[in-house]
């Protein structure tokens, strides 16, 4: 298959699966998801959005029909009846199916949904424009849910300017972008939202923290300004689907680009990372 | 039929009609709604609500396919496929069908969907119990969207309580309910919270205004605190279809109480309005 459709056993097409018009994702957004890439039919960092995915679920007060190494498992398999080699892995999961009322519903169970569709992976060297916007977003951005208007509004104010992912800053705190974690590099320490209600626990985030432990950079989890992320050394925005890189312009600036040695280390560790989980051997080259 | 489900054309059963897994609802929630009431096949305040339904799209830059008229028309004609005498008339537009990317697809309209069911007009004049929650919800609550979430958590903390609504307070001041506007009277006076971006300019809310002032009561739209709130005469909670119900009883404190004489004449010019209209001369009684 091209691509692949999954609504709570149906498989189809992408763009011929069609889900039922009480589908509480229809009228309030009422769902959590989670999405990561496999390449040649390996699904990277699994266990990890897999966990996140539940944990945003019990957040919500919804109880999954299905277990972690169920739906691990559901995946694995999904992603073998799709041709492409690179692949954007997401799932997500709505509170079910009822007549529309605010309130949770009395008799109904949650509804599982799969898409896979062919991915490409960017130059993940290749510098970026971003922008600024303000961050009005809930106070529930660490749950990765359904309700992504003001995602969607921002990232399209960054198309519009030409730039690859809006920044969103709430007061003078940066707190992530539309779709992306953001950090900064200044003096040799990684500087990156700290875990709380207005970011989200990003997995590529995680990992870049434990490539700093590994490569000796210091990380300071700690709230960093909008001049902060102007005046830093290297800006980068990480996400599943595009690791890590890096910001050529800020809102037109230009900025960054004073720390590109240890800005490759971290690229390298995480791009190495993938390939040697997703190589699983092929190649015979050894990994580290 | 008993219910209706309509999607761009199709119509079936609410709980039968299906809808693409791509419309952009089901991955963002990115879509507009209006919805009131219908009684014997008359639609109460149909324009208004058209207008504010078309007012929603535009502050998403959601164009539609539609004009006012041909909307009002299309209601008009699928109130009467529906055998109940009373109804919830609900309606969206979503931005489109196309693969999951945040920013707006490239080449696709609004999808149009209608939804009605039988509706139980509530007793107006019964006191009802509210429960306070913080307001966690984006700072773009003047638009109707369908990023409903922390609605649905606010409704379902009231339905634990045991009561019928959750009033929001962002700070000290309180901002609207869950799906509700929240008014108090003191001392004579009607207060609201102003129109701005942290409650929905409601129809009802509209509507009470203008009585007040044909009643000679002074209105004041300006935030008012929590403390406010449990001090007043009375609170009222507005919304289509609801109309105007008061508290008894506020996080178990009993409230209001102390002005049922103008509470009741709000709530008649409110109920009479609605009954003029949907009768529209069958009774043969005269109308106000």
């Amino acid at each position: 298959m091209e691509t692949l459709g999954y609504y709570n056993g149906e498989i189809g097409l992408l763009d011929e699966v069609r889900i039922p018009m009480n589908d509480r994702v229809c009228w309030f957004g009422d769902g959590v998801y989670d999405a990561t890439i496999s390449e040649n039919h390996r699904i990277f960092a699994l266990e990890e959005h897999v966990d996140r995915f539940f944990t945003s679920a019990a957040l919500l007060y919804m109880v999954p029909t299905i277990t972690k190494p169920q739906l691990a498992e559901l995946l694995q398999t999904l992603v073998h009846k799709v041709a492409s080699p690179t692949q954007f892995v997401y799932w997500q999961m709505t509170r079910g199916t009822a007549p529309r009322s605010h309130a949770f519903p009395e008799s109904t169970t949650p509804n599982l949904w799969v898409m896979i569709k062919p991915h490409i992976l960017p130059d993940i060297y290749q510098k970026i424009p971003l922008i600024t916007v303000e961050d009005t977003r809930f106070l529930h951005c660490n749950i990765k849910t359904l309700n992504l208007l003001p995602n969607v509004l921002a990232s399209e104010k960054a198309k519009q300017a030409g730039c690859t992912e809006a920044v969103f800053y709430r007061g003078n705190r940066v707190t992530e972008g539309s779709h992306t974690n953001v950090h900064i590099l200044k003096e040799g320490i990684l500087h990156t939202a700290p875990r709380d209600n207005l970011i989200l626990p990003g997995i590529s985030r995680a990992h870049i923290i434990a490539h700093c432990e590994k490569l000796g950079i210091p990380v300071a989890e700690r709230p960093f300004t909008v001049e902060e992320m102007f005046e830093a050394d290297e800006i980068m925005i990480s996400s599943a689907s595009t690791f890590c890189m890096s910001a050529s312009h800020i809102d037109g600036r230009q900025v960054g680009g004073k720390a590109p040695e240890l800005l490759r280390k971290l690229q390298d560790a995480l791009l190495d990372e993938f390939r040697c989980f997703t190589c699983a051997g092929r190649t015979g080259e050894q990994c580290a």
